[in-house]
Parts: C-alpha cells; structure tokens; sequence
C-alpha cells in the first residue's frame, strides 16, 4: 500500500518555488467561487508522527482565506464529548455549505492507536471501520466533497526526521512535535493505517497518499490535489450532479513509479539457478500436499507487461506441484456469458476447493490495468472497482483457509523490445506476438499510472502484491517460488 | 416494523382475479423488454415458514418466461460450498444480463436462523449484515436490479396457518411446508429479521414486506411490486441512467394504514386521569433523576398530525421531571446554518449529555414526513434517509446510554377538524392554527403514506414506534406516561 510513497522522491527547489505559487492562486479562486457555490468541503489530515501534519495545517491555512475556513482538533475527549455518542464531536466539525473544514486526524488517528496499542480488537477495529465508510457516504450523498490525507515516512525516514527535529529544537519543545512512543510502535500503527486504509477508501471519499519525506514534494502533492478536488467539485456541481472525483486526485506533474525504483539488474547464474529449483520444486511438492491435508487452498495470480515471462513462471511452479492439485486459468477476454455478468462473477465461479492450487495467469485486475487503460470501464467503474476487489479478497482470505498470491512480473521497456523481436524471429514463437501488444506497449506510460494505483490501493495487510525483477527470467522464477514457499511454510505452521 | 403487515388485509375474489390477469400481462412484456435490454433482475424471497414462500416461487414460475428464469434454494451447504468462502454460491446463483434470478432465502435466510438459534451473536451478526449491504451494493452499481421480499404472519396468524396445513395434509407433507421448531421459535426468528431489514433495507436493494395473511392480498403485492421494478427498470434504462427505484415500489391499489387500525375509541375519565396522572408524574421524577445518576439520557420525540396535542403531552411530561434535567427542543423549519448542513447535523448538535433528558417537538423525521410530502427533498434523498436515520438511532442507543422513545400522536380526520376550528373561534388559541395547517390537512392521505413508510422502515429493534391514540387527549398523555415510566424503570434495572 505504501509503496508508492516511500521512494522518497525530491523536488527541485525551483520548479518547487514556480508550481507552488501557480497552485495557491488556484487554490484561492477555487475556494472563492466554491463558496459562492456554497459546497462544503471537508480536508482530513492524518499520518506518521514527523511527517508533518501540523505543517501541512499551517500551510493550508496560509493558502487559503480563513474566513471559510475552520481547523479542528480531536484531543483525547472532553468530559462533554465522553458523554455523547462517540461521533458527536464529528458531526460538530463537518463544514457548512460554502465553507472548509481541516480535520487534523479526523475519525482515524484516535482510532489507529486504539488498535495500535491493543486497546480493541480487529473485530472492534473492522465494524468501526464501517461505520465510518457509511458516515462518509451519508456525507457525500448529501453534497460534502472530503478527501483523506496520509502523509507518509518510512521507517527509516521517520528516524531521520526524528533525529533532525531533535537536534534543532530542545526536547521540551521537540516531544510535541514527534511522540517518541509512537515512533517506537512505528509498525503497529502503519498497520493499523494500512487496514483502515483499505476499508475505508471509497470513491466518494478517497484517501490521498503522500511521500512527506521532502518538504516541497509533500506540500506540492497535498496542495495540487486540493485544487484538483475544489476545481472538480466546481466542474461537477455546474454540470448539475455531483460527481466522485478520485480519478483527478491523481498528481499530475512527473512523478516517479514505483516501477521505476524496481532493480532490474538483478539476476542468478545458470547453476545457482538449476540447484535452487529443483530444491525449491521439490520443497513446493511437500507443501502443497501439506496445505491439501489441512484444507488449505493456494490463489497464485500473475499480472505483468506482455513477453514477462508469466508463462514460463507459471510452467516452473506447476512443475513442483502433483498435478491432481491445481490447475491454471488463463484469464482472456470474457465470454459472451461472462460479459453479462458482474466483473467478479467468472473469477467467484473459479474459486478453488480448499486444499487444492489455483494459478490465474492474468485476473480481476484486468478491471482496473487493461479495462482501464483502453476505457472498457468508465473511471467511475474502475475508480470503485479498487474497494471491490479489496471486498472479494477479504472473502477469500479471512478465514486463513486461502493463501492469496499476487505478482506483477515487471521488465524494463527495452527488455520488452528485445523479448517481441526475438519472438518474430523464432518460428515457434511467432504465435505469441501479436498487433496487440506492440498496442498495448504504445500506452507503457498509461499502465505504469495504472499499476502504481493498482499497488497504491490494492497491496494489503491481508493480500500484498509481490513485485518482481524480471528482465532475468531465471531470477524471477526462484523470486516467485521462494515467496510462495517461505508464506505457505510460515502459513502452514498455524493450522 | 412489521406492523404494517400484521393488518390482516383482505382482497375480494373478483378485485383479485381482475387485478391479476392484469398485472400478469405486464409482467410478461416487462420480462421480455428486460431481456431485450439486458437487464438483470434478482429477486430474494424471504419469510416466516407459512407464509406462502414456496407458493410465491410457483407463482411467479408460473407468470413469467422460464427460459430467463431460475430458481435456486439454498439448502445446508454441500460439501462442495463448505470448502469454499460463503459468498461463493450466491455468486453462482447470480442473474446474467437480461435474465432473473429467483432466490429462495437467498444471503439471509440461514443467517436468520443462525441468530435465532444461538448460534452466532449479534455482533457477528452485524458484520454479516454489513457484509450484505456493501455486496448488494456491488451489485446495484455493476447493474443488477434487486428486490427483496419479507412475506410476513403474525404470530397468531402463523399459529393459524400451521392449524390449517396440518388438518390439510397428511403430517408427512406438512412438516416439509412448516417447519414446527421454528414456529416454536418465532419471536427469535422475527427479532433477527427485524434486526437484518434495519441494517440492510438499502435504496439500492430494498426489502419490501408483505402481509401473507391472506393469499391473494400477497399475490398481489408482491406481482405488483415486480411490475413496478422490472418497468422501473427499464424506464430508468431508456433513461440511460441506473436508478434506485424503491419510490416505486409501493403498491398502488387500496391498502389499509397501520393508522386505520389504531382504536381510537379509548378514553379515560376524568377522575382516573388526574389519579394516574399525578401517580406517573411522581414516578418519572424518581426515574430521571435515578436516571441522571446512571448517567442515562432519554431522548422523546414527538410526530403527529397538527393539533393532535403534542404540546399538552410535552408539558404533562416535563411536569414530572426537575427542570435542571430537562431541555425541550422545537423543531421549526430550518435555519440558515443548519441549512448549510447534512439534514441530522441540527439533531447531532443538540444530542444531550448523559444524564439529560431532552424532548424534540418534532424532529429528524420531518426527513421522510414534511420534506417528502412538499417535495423539499428529491425520492432519492427521503428514500436514502431511512438508513441514515436507522444508523444515526444505531449511534444514539448502541451502548444503552439512551433511551430513544418515539410517539405518533394519531387523531381522525374529523378530530382534527372539530380542534382546528375550536382553535379558529378561541381568542386565546388563535395563533395556533394558521393557513399552513390547513394546507397540510389538505394532503392528509400522502402523510398517512409517509408515516405508513416511516413506521416500517424505522421502527426497529433499538428503537421503536409508538402510535398513541389521540382522539381522547387524557387517554394519550397517561399512555405516554406509561410508556416512558415501564421502559425507564426495566432499563434502568440494567446498569
């Protein structure tokens, strides 16, 4: 989920300096005519201790005229708010028709350290979680525009930050910045965020994720997606209806992919390679028996550019396998019976018995990277497609009963080149080039955005995506059956 | 919640088969053009044993083109859907494009029974429910039109029902039409239902609830609800958007209102009042300030039809309670601020401490009353407002922190009219009657809808209706009394 925002991407001072005025003035126009507009806007501000929420409060409230705008802060509750439903002071905050509200942490942050420090379960956790998703809907249903911030650190980044603020200020001021006791839980609350995350970002009320390692970059983020959300809850409400906006809450100015940080220069010699295999095919043999006994099923899915090498990937797993266990499903465009249904139904359908293996080379991803990328679904489709595939793998996997898989198999574009000329030079492989991937490579560009959404929103606490160096396909084939055995080993171990 | 549907309601042989060719016609042709549109239709029939679900299957079997129809029962799961997530045969059992899909208890009956049983607790039944609410919600958004039926008995009216099949049929045929033990248990089985329709009676994917008393008044409902949804449907296709239709699902021809089955014959005299009253007055006293110390709140609200008396009853109860305890809030049209916000956010506001008691003369009803029958808010809005309020009373009662007690005052017609012009001819009372009052007298048969849909949709398990007959204004303010003293003193024995 977070991996898009820790590349710890740099903005350059000047271009910094040019965009940022540009936007303010923007910001401030749009707030001014979505006053006139009188559409309520509400910002919720959360994240990392040091990542700078407080800043970024400062910074919009110096953007923006503060006549319309109010700042609320959620403290440990007040004696009146204790003796309320917990959502009173909530209700309180909401802005006005024509007016912002700035929520710093909103409905979250109390309750990421609820779960963070162990003061309520998951079940307490996840039904919370809901009923802030109906709260949000009930606000938008009824006009209020409100996007969710996650401002980000490493864990890295967070002790550098935390180093940084502790020698500039003295610690009697430096402690109310960074909460020393959340910086050591610093995991127990990114995975607190990242399970509320999942459940809670809806089209109608999306969170937004930060990389606040540089200053400039995270203040350039945070601002351009205010503008684009005042800008579209403008546009939306002069057409007449209002519009969920998450599809323009993407930045638009160069910025890295979690792609581009990818090694590919990773690889294995031949030898090494033939040892680990076998070693690696034999250890999947005992597993997936192991798994079979215990009634556990294994999903492995494969998405990946064309040439990839998923194909050959999936011969090698297979290979390890009985093949009374498992059986792959090649993922091609739907059947005319498959079209009219819901895009789930053909993937529900092929949901194994447990115990058994189910490889899909190609998946229900295809709603939000191909379907996409060549408009077979609108952006309201694939903008809510994100929730409900994080829905679908929670069916599949809450009971531990199905070990989910999910690999993007990633190669350079130059490697791709090289991969389709080979393959019209090779007799025996004509037939796996076709006019559409040399298509499909025109829009490289259009899928990486796709793919960072896709992990941005879809790697989860409870299905993560395993990204995988391919340009050496030897490399990514012992990558693959190593993450596949090392989970279903640990997995294995609880039943 | 199913007093809407205990009525008992009768319909005339010769109404019936008029009617009934009628509607079946129009179904077929429905059926046909939703083919041709490729819409996908799902009905869940659903319901207390008895009540005539098997015959409704046949029914509609038998009215419509099965080439486009199946039927699919969800028996105790097979081996083959054990080993799989839940979903997975729900999923199977889904409509394609342009056909319908009949579902026997679909996604709810077992959990019913489930709860009923003991078998799972509430909290668990909640996230099942909520589960429910966001899959049909997938559904609605990916196209499917769905409607879900609750054919309901009273008890005494299923005691009936089991009487007559079990002198029809031989016991060996009986006990498959009426299974004995969950007759036994039918207060269980009605709760969970009443539990399940309040969170999960969504615009998107409405329950509709059938008095199955007689025969041929379900017949017809629940016909004449499919007409209106598959040509909803179609409608809203030509349209080129996809529409929540619950608007039109109520049925048309001449129902009964729950209000024409309030006795308001029943009066108290004048000696008996005064005794009663003072003995209730006393007691409220002891109970809200014992109240007030177990940090208690009640929360009255009143909705009635102009002139019913809700003020003298507000002032026989704040008699009875220590004016430091109590606030009474008058709810008026809305002013400018709270116009500005969510409908509730003026109800948030003045949620009162624990502790308090706090009495709204009118209040968020005027959502689905006043704001549906002048058109203040869209069929979309007072439709969703439902489920915003069933949440909402969620929030306010979840910890048993307050006691919600909501009275409709009901009078006749004719009474309303002998109060508007003794009003008219009474110096002193002048000013309480207004040419507003006569307008809404006007539209006295769209409130009774309003309030006919408001009882169903709201009065639910954590909080109830209670209508009060008027006519006898001492007769209504000691059975308000009644009311608020008998729940305050068993809740109160809780904490």
């Amino acid at each position: 989920m977070f991996e898009l925002v820790e590349l710890e991407k740099k903005i350059d001072k000047q271009f910094y300096e040019e965009k940022i005025q540009d936007l303010r003035q923007r910001l401030f126009f749009a707030q001014l005519e979505a006053r006139k507009l009188k559409i309520p806007v509400a910002i919720l501000i959360a994240g990392v201790d040091g990542a700078g929420r407080g800043e970024i409060i400062n910074l919009i409230t110096e953007f923006m005229d503060t006549r319309y705008l109010k700042t609320h802060t959620f403290w440990a509750e007040t004696e009146e708010e204790r003796e309320r439903p917990p959502f009173w002071r909530y209700w309180r905050a909401l802005p006005a028709a024509g007016t912002t509200s700035l929520l710093f942490g909103g409905w979250y942050e109390n309750t990421f350290l609820d779960l963070a420090y162990g003061r309520i379960d998951l079940d307490r956790f996840d039904r919370r979680m809901q009923r802030r998703v109906r709260f949000e809907r009930s606000l938008f249903n009824n006009g209020t525009y409100l996007v969710k911030f996650w401002l980000h650190l490493s864990e890295e980044g967070q002790k550098k930050k935390v180093k940084k603020i502790y020698k500039e200020y003295p610690e009697e001021i430096a402690k109310f910045r960074i909460n020393k006791k959340n910086v050591k839980h610093y995991k127990d609350i990114i995975d607190a965020a990242a399970r509320s995350i999942r459940i809670t970002d809806r089209v109608e009320a999306p969170w937004v994720l930060v990389d606040a390692y540089d200053w400039r970059n995270r203040n350039l983020n945070v601002i351009e997606t205010l503008v684009n959300l005042y800008e579209g809850a403008i546009k939306s409400h002069k057409e007449g209806v209002q519009k969920c906006i998450t599809s323009n809450v993407n930045i638009s100015y160069d910025y890295p992919s979690i792609l581009d940080n990818v090694d590919l220069s990773v690889f294995i010699n031949k030898k090494d390679y033939e040892k680990e295999l076998e070693k690696l095919q034999l250890k999947l043999w005992g597993l997936t028996w192991q798994a079979h006994q215990k009634k556990i099923s294994t999903i492995i899915l494969f998405e990946g550019w064309d040439a990839a090498g998923k194909g050959g990937c999936i011969r090698r797993i297979t290979k390890g396998i009985d093949s009374r266990l498992y059986q792959v499903i090649q993922v091609a465009a739907p059947t005319d019976e498959e079209k009219a249904h819901h895009y789930l139904w053909r993937f529900w359908r092929h949901v194994p018995r447990f115990g058994f293996v189910t490889i899909y080379d190609r998946s229900w991803y295809g709603r939000v990277l191909v379907e996409r990328v060549e408009n077979f679904a609108t952006p309201e489709e694939w903008g809510r497609a994100y929730s409900e595939i994080n829905d679908f793998e929670e069916q599949l996997t809450q009971y531990g009963k199905i070990l989910l898989f999910k690999f993007w198999l990633h190669i350079s574009k130059d490697e791709q080149l090289k991969r389709f000329k080979e393959r019209e030079s090779t007799p025996l492989k004509q037939y796996k080039i076709t006019e559409e991937d040399w298509r499909n490579r025109e829009k490289w560009d259009q899928y990486k955005d796709a793919v960072d959404d896709m992990v941005a929103k879809t790697s989860t606490d409870i299905a993560p995506w395993y990204i995988i160096p391919a340009n050496d396909k030897k490399y990514a084939r012992i990558e693959v059956l190593k993450t596949i055995c090392d989970r279903m080993e640990n997995h294995l171990k609880n039943f």
